[in-house]
């Protein structure tokens, strides 16, 4: 059960109506998922998290599968099952294979057992490693 | 201050030496992490987890520098600072440019806020995301 | 499912009930929630935790509603779906309106992208923040 | 040891330097903290949060004090140890007296405990806490 | 709803059908458990996942109902529902009491407030314990 | 840094002192924890975790040695590194060996990996552990 309604159009407020209009726009077709019903009970949270999506899934350096594969990657530990029905969809449709998807769950699998080990061991980290990889301000995004 | 000793390849046993040669053939490096060293403790799982290492990174229907970028999502949200370091350093030895550090960076952002709402709101998945999606067995592999 | 049964009155124990007793009259109501009658199978634990609940709870520095708050900021971060469940009611039932809600949803949302941001990139805390704050004994309480 | 350089201003891009700057101008100080110089590597990621820091901190249904509150709750459940030594040191500087912090503690201590016991035992939601509860859009803020 | 097929018998590939065989061999019963009808849409993580089970799981320096309880312990803190049923109910299987599965959850429920406060107040280790405590190479096992 | 000040005996309140005491002739030993002496800046906080303390890592139906280890395992998970190096500390006082370190490592390990699993394939728990498992009230402990 929902801890707030999910708003059908006709019950959401002007500001959250807009943000429908542009995700229909967006993304050609007429659905709205009920994570935007749920957050239209405030409209502010509802832009701020719609523009952020539309900026950050857009294509850029890396292209919108990998984008979606990291977005399912970090669900899966966040535990966040709503996350993964809808992100494993979105990367089916953006072309995730069966092969794709068995090598992002054994990453996932993998890191999560390394990750617990280094950890539970408290091992240091290398003083090669210390130093900070060679990294320039992205201007190109400027 | 680890808790078990990071062993040089002197105190490790047999087992665990043959996994840090192994190691050293494989990346053409002399150099053996200290994560390796604290696992020598166990060659047990030393070897185990050597062995998944090796099949798990290795090129498929994803590239290397895509499972680098997932593996640092995983540790990000799993607080793992042993694998973000050097698994920052192995993606930017795989390619990662600044742009593409920053993209990753900001989709682990933006799943991290919206798993979290849509925990936060106990958002039911949309009937049309409960099917599972098309996902036949990975018979390529076999 | 639950992993131990849901102990009605007349399965529990004379000591799990008197903790009954005791969340009815302080709660001025008849009703006991799942959660109890779970950790009634063990009256230890039951007592244990009714009884830091009934302490921690309480009027404070904080007032009631304020650590209903944090209780669902904790249980979010926690991904504690009974949790988020009753303790959005109990906010609801001390005053929790609409707009608190979105605000409180929106510092969640921004905390899991900062936090995470931060965690990633291993950012170090500045030298100014490393003190402790001045903080005296809470002699107020002794 | 960050992984991405502490962007001094004269190493920051015109964008990031106009960020810096309104940060200076909002919070009446000169300083800006680390986090902020890490983010400055990717200044489209950089004007997102600190857009969505003034929006989501400022005073509104809730007081700024108890959005710092949430704040270190978030921080402390996702082990993020910058957020907490940033946002303790912020939350003193708002009036958070000892004794506050004490009951803050209280309660991220006692959720932590029955948010892990709810899960471990798998206590299903009761009925009467099934339903969403009265809740409509934030039309305040529109 | 799961995000990969459970696989019957008829439709996995034939290395799955042999993990499948080797569980009915192994556990001496014919049901083979969803995880594993899940994980045969890729035969190798499926092999890698049966092996270590195997490996892991059986009699050693610690019994395996030790090892059941650790497992439980693991699964309630990373909040896997799927994992709290079977495991809970293999350690009933196992010989766990009503009290011993009364002081597992005591423990967790301790051990995840007592983090959570050290985490919060950022205690730092005592001197005494950084050093790693006596460990050799654990020569019994190779 | 601690976030609160690690109190001396000199500067903490009576009844902080109070628990030292009783911590230190619980323990036979001088010496108190950083972990105590931060918490002694709420005295209310002090008492209550160290009643739980003594209380439930005390010998039962699990002895102390296993109660420590599933003390480790919720501490790994959970990514305490105070309490990590403390209770491994505290689990070799008690026995723990080289093996035990090592298999409960293996078992941290493994959980991680298909507690994972498990839930980024949101796997269904199988009819036959959906019930709850035999489990009467804890009478013994009455």
């Amino acid at each position: 059960m929902p801890l707030a309604p999910l708003l059908a159009d006709a019950a959401a407020s002007d500001r959250a109506r807009a943000v429908f209009d542009d995700i229909r726009r967006t993304r050609g077709s007429d659905y709205v998922n009920n994570i935007w019903r749920a957050l239209a009970n405030d409209p502010a949270q509802l832009e701020m998290t719609w523009a952020q999506v539309k900026q950050v899934m857009a294509p850029g350096a890396l292209d919108p599968l990998t984008k979606e594969l990291i977005y399912i990657a970090v669900s899966a530990v966040n535990n966040c099952a709503y996350c993964l029905h809808t992100h494993t969809h979105a990367a089916r449709a953006k072309g995730m294979t069966d092969a794709m998807h068995a090598e992002l769950l054994q990453v996932i699998a993998l890191a999560s057992q390394t990750n617990r080990l280094a950890i539970a061991l408290q091992v240091p980290t290398d003083d090669r490693y210390r130093a900070p990889p060679a990294c320039a301000p992205v201007r190109s995004r400027d």
